[in-house]
């Protein structure tokens, strides 16, 4: 009836170990996150969770200072602190300045104001948006 | 009891005129979208938020593009069909690519999901990010 | 495999015509709406439901007016075009003017704004607010 | 000015104890949990919740435990700390097992995330669900 | 500039037909929904999307009615107008009864009030579920 | 690397000091609230926020009391901890009771839950509110 706990690494089934030393070497980090310490409760999450994000956080079109300030507007808007703070972290070590954390934080803003004004308002789609 | 109906510039009065006439001067438009005309109701929400947009999503520490992007990425995670449809447009206009597009979708959505695992799961804050 | 459908008065079962009277003589109108036509596929929660809007709406320490405008502002931020529909039209019928509803939709427009600011930049509550 | 307080059995009025009594005779538990000592500030708020509790989970088409793993699902989503704790554990009383638990994460994580990817690429509603 | 539109199987490229294939395969229908041909725009996450999918939505340690109930839950607490159409029908093939349905609606409704309630009383998780 | 920290007066730029020199005369109290202190990375989003509160909260058709209890009403809705304790403690001071919290509460939690049953349900909007 327990809180879930972390499952540290000397603790952990040889499948999770083979997730976490995966992250370890592709991130170049010495442990993993939290996040992955309680996903390792279920090794088939965590396997997909880490080949997902793995994949889709590369760089590719989109950079990968790009991709971790689009995580952190989701997270913000969403109310996720320990994704706010570990995305922000990312995003920092990504490159991201003061200066362009603060855009970031107005354009998220304005996005939730905005969205609920077209809410409120009942604003229809402009035919030149919807064809 | 009615429904709110758009406001043409025919029918508004000089200060939401003047708003519009910013808009389009500055954006080089011949007509403002659906979203200025309804808040047109209400002409002091309509320029504050004009000003407010204008200021939030010129270039600075960010680029547009990123700006745009970042915009559908909030409007994504509520659900706002009006926002997501005029700001793709607005991120296309401004150099979107669909592997731009495909990149941004696959991010807003592991955010999502990942945001919820770190819920369910109760994951502490690593002490890293949190101090 | 069909999609929801309303149930008539016609149609209805002894129980849920019953609550539909009751919606009827409370709210003196001569049909009821689609909202109570569609939860009267399980007249349990059909009469639960209007039970409990019928206590929580009804005048009290505050109006109805100003009831229906918290109901406008929590179903903006969650997009749910019914409700928005339907609780301005309530509002309007309450008193609600056109320069009342525009003060609204600012407020809930910034406080969307300022919840996601607060979550970005992780602000911690003041002493006095937690006390 | 104060933050709200719980309200203990000792201090309630007359009709705060008898929810709180059926509430411990209903579960069979020593004392109610937070949640009703801090709706006990307003007893027909506490009297109305708990009614429409008890009818609501009971059993009925839905086992128990089908029940509140639907009431985590709801709650991971909206990111309520409280009602994961409460409702993760009342789960597990109902025979909710760790790779149960595991997969209803699983679920809720791709949801969130598909239901983003839909609202991205503006998918239209099939035919055949819409009918 | 345009909004997306699906792609069918006769338009598609070789590696976008082998994931409708295998869609078609697995569920044995006729043609694939278009949510896989919306995300055929993007032949990496519309492989990823349906792997996860195929894994995560298996039976296991839940059958497939509970989890499609789940998803149904997330939807309905997300606003996703495609996943609520498109997951109710999948549930009701799994064999969700209108009884079924109702209970699910009127847990999912419970759930989204209380998980507010906790929020406005800031009610603090009880010690036995925090541990 | 580090988590945004508070800025105080002492050690802000002469930009900051005059909003909130401004926040402090308008508001006539000895000191900003947190929420300025960490906005005050940002002047020019400090500066625009600020102006905008002060806009949108001023007494209009809207009575300050009513205004905030709306913003509680979204804070909760959207789950944000810190904007829910400063604007109850701002609604408190503005004379809302015990009782009018209490009803505030039972709409926003009504709210919620009706939001979702028209999502389940797929309620259509009634033609009188459409038009």
């Amino acid at each position: 009836m327990s809180k879930p706990q972390p499952i540290e690494y000397a603790d952990a089934s040889p499948q999770v170990r083979a997730v976490f030393d995966d992250i370890k070497k592709t991130r170049n980090v010495a442990d993993v996150n939290n996040f992955w310490k309680y996903l390792a409760h279920d090794p088939s999450t965590l396997k997909r969770t880490w080949e997902s994000i793995r994949e889709v956080m590369a760089p590719g079109a989109l950079d990968p200072l790009v991709k971790e300030m689009i995580y952190v507007a989701v997270s913000v808007t969403n109310g996720c602190g320990y994704c706010i703070a570990s995305h922000t972290a990312s995003a920092r070590r990504a490159g991201m300045t003061e200066a362009m954390f603060g855009e970031l934080m107005a354009v998220v803003g304005m996005a939730n104001e905005t969205n609920r004004l077209v809410n409120g308002y009942r604003v229809p789609i402009d035919t030149a948006f919807d064809t």
